[in-house]
């Protein structure tokens, strides 16, 4: 490993522990993600190390960066965030190291942080200066070898540029639009969470104009109304929401709503004003 | 969010950092519990996070309790518990913050804290002061909004008459009771753990005074005895022991007692002195 | 509980904190973690805890050696290792305190920490001493009663002859050996990953002097050549690699090869020189 810069190469940071959050396709039944720990903390022993989520589905990039987006307005500036879904280990794919929103982010180049590249107000490196990675370099678990030794370190105050060269042309990969078409929304499901609910592309900004007594077709189904909340629909009968993060969500009260739709990732969703059309389910 | 309260209004707390532990339904596919925890964080960065489970049935309130309360005698005087397991969330029902067996919680008003409710050494508020929630909290995710800023507060030392008025008639909810009748102790199966064992709402001291040589049937199958320990029976044998709850459980040697009995939650069981009756398994 | 021990009976340790890592097969769905960290921080608040992991297949104790063993190199000296996987938990079977390879371990002994006694620098002792122990141990959970607290003294600096009398003839158990035939070498899958990669018993070394060109068979099919990198191969195919714990792994590219081939623990793989027999898959 690489000893600390000195004080003088560091930016300016709190006295507090710094946190350095953790995102992956690891699972739980390998110490993969104990191994990363332990890598960070050999490097710096005060970093507070939070979970976000483990489970996302192998090599899934975007459902990495949808979990990410959603979690960083609940971290204090200047927290790192680790982000390891990588399918292309090994291979010429770059690391980043990123500056954004006031946070740091660390992971491969494959898409997983478009949803930062869509702003302007990011900074990025590539993952390159030998000083900050582990001696021997797999070619099969970088997460351990390669992005957790960056994160230990930026999280210890060591500015970007000191990573490498600037990268201007991340890889940008996208969720499918939700698109305006004349009285509609249209757009997809891209994400059906632990209970079972259906988390739209179709972001809150897009249903302004629709009207009132928005109807929401789903699977062929009609759904009436945006509820405020999730028993303001019966148990059992379904229901649509502006949810936690600004999108639109299709639910069963106390229910799941992939299991009552039959639908997952990349079922269509539609939204109308209603008045005409496809009566309620 | 809110400055920290001044030292004047704080109660006398350790030096220790304090440790808040974390109880839920969220599962672990989204980042649901590395939100709460940022938000606890973004408060006091000096909370000690500890996950009791959140892998709680969807909605299961009583399970959520039982989890909790096998776990606080564990956790030092002064620990802070969060859990959220709520259906209602968005909706009338209260939260609650409560001191009781000199720990702190925080929940819904849902049922969730009733094993605390049926002692005689407790104190609950509404949770109602804005000063200690998210400037926005929104009506499907309170975990976050609403309990984890209650709940990192509490860790600060903020006195739980600061949240709001006194509740007197927190929501109970019970486990179906377990009884003596005659010369049995009638109970069911009210959790099935990791194991596969079987835990009933029958507790050791309902069993005094049946006797020795106690037979517990399940499923209509007798299993003779009460056992030291697991392998006190043969592999693939059933056993019935007094757990590490203090609760009758049914087990079977290196192997499931779920699987065995074809059991689940609601199983009944009777417990009876041996003597006569039904044969061994 | 027990007073810590004075100064003077300590071993040096860093001034930082001390990391304790946690390995069971206690899963997820119920508080049994959460109650051991509890248990570790009213001993010791200080501690920094990592979960390596808690899904080991129940009972499986060569699996929790495994996921140790490629653990441990990557946490700072001093650390604490505590694994539970204990079906024998209450019988008179032992629990072990470890020195070894500048780490300290408590586990039962029953084979778990087998990779450490085939080395020769290790120190065993069993753990015996009341004054490091909860006061009522169950037969059930001694986890949290017995290997917890000791994990925390340990973690205070306690030294391990504190614990009890030396231990020589610890239980130990082998995966199957992976051995050289001719001009082959035969193993078997000991560990399917999260990703259905099929984790083999045949480490590096035991590959050098096949030659060049390898060709290895899993289930009937001839995968040719060791891989670089995952991604050397199409979507889709299979491959072989020196894994990130330095044995040989096949594997599909973004798919399972555990899947791919029908294989599990106990598949035999056989390795030769490549340049006659069977064609590749």
């Amino acid at each position: 490993m690489t000893p600390n810069p000195g004080p003088r190469e560091r930016g300016p940071r709190s006295p507090n522990p710094v946190i350095v959050t953790l995102t992956s396709d690891f699972g739980d039944t390998d110490p993969f993600v104990g191994i990363v720990k332990g890598v960070i903390l050999s490097i710096n022993r005060q970093a507070q190390l939070v979970d976000l989520t483990h489970s996302i589905p192998k090599h899934d990039v975007l459902e990495a960066g949808l979990a990410l987006e959603a979690a960083i307005p609940y971290f204090p500036p200047s927290s790192v965030h680790l982000a390891v879904v990588d399918p292309g280990v090994g291979s010429a794919r770059r690391g980043l190291v990123v500056s954004a929103r006031r946070h740091y982010f660390v992971a491969p180049d494959n898409g997983l942080l478009t949803f930062l590249f869509n702003g302007a107000d990011w900074e990025a490196v590539k993952l390159e200066n030998p000083a900050y990675r582990l001696l021997v370099v797999s070619s099969s678990f970088q997460g351990r070898d390669l992005f957790a030794p960056a994160a230990a370190h930026l999280s210890l105050g060591v500015p970007i540029h000191q990573f490498g060269p600037a990268v201007t042309d991340p890889v940008r990969l996208a969720w499918p639009a939700a698109a305006r078409k004349g009285d509609s929304v249209v757009g997809e499901v891209i994400h059906v969470d632990h209970f079972g609910n259906l988390i739209t592309n179709i972001q809150r900004e897009l249903l302004t104009g629709l009207g009132e007594n928005l109807v929401v077709e789903v699977a062929g189904v009609a759904v009436e109304g945006i509820a405020s909340y999730f028993q303001d629909r019966p148990s059992g009968q379904p229901g649509a929401i502006v949810g936690s993060i600004e999108r639109l969500e299709i639910f069963v009260s106390e229910g799941s709503a992939a299991a009552h739709f039959k639908a997952g990732k990349g079922t269509r969703v539609r939204v109308r004003g209603s008045g005409f059309g496809v009566r309620g389910s």
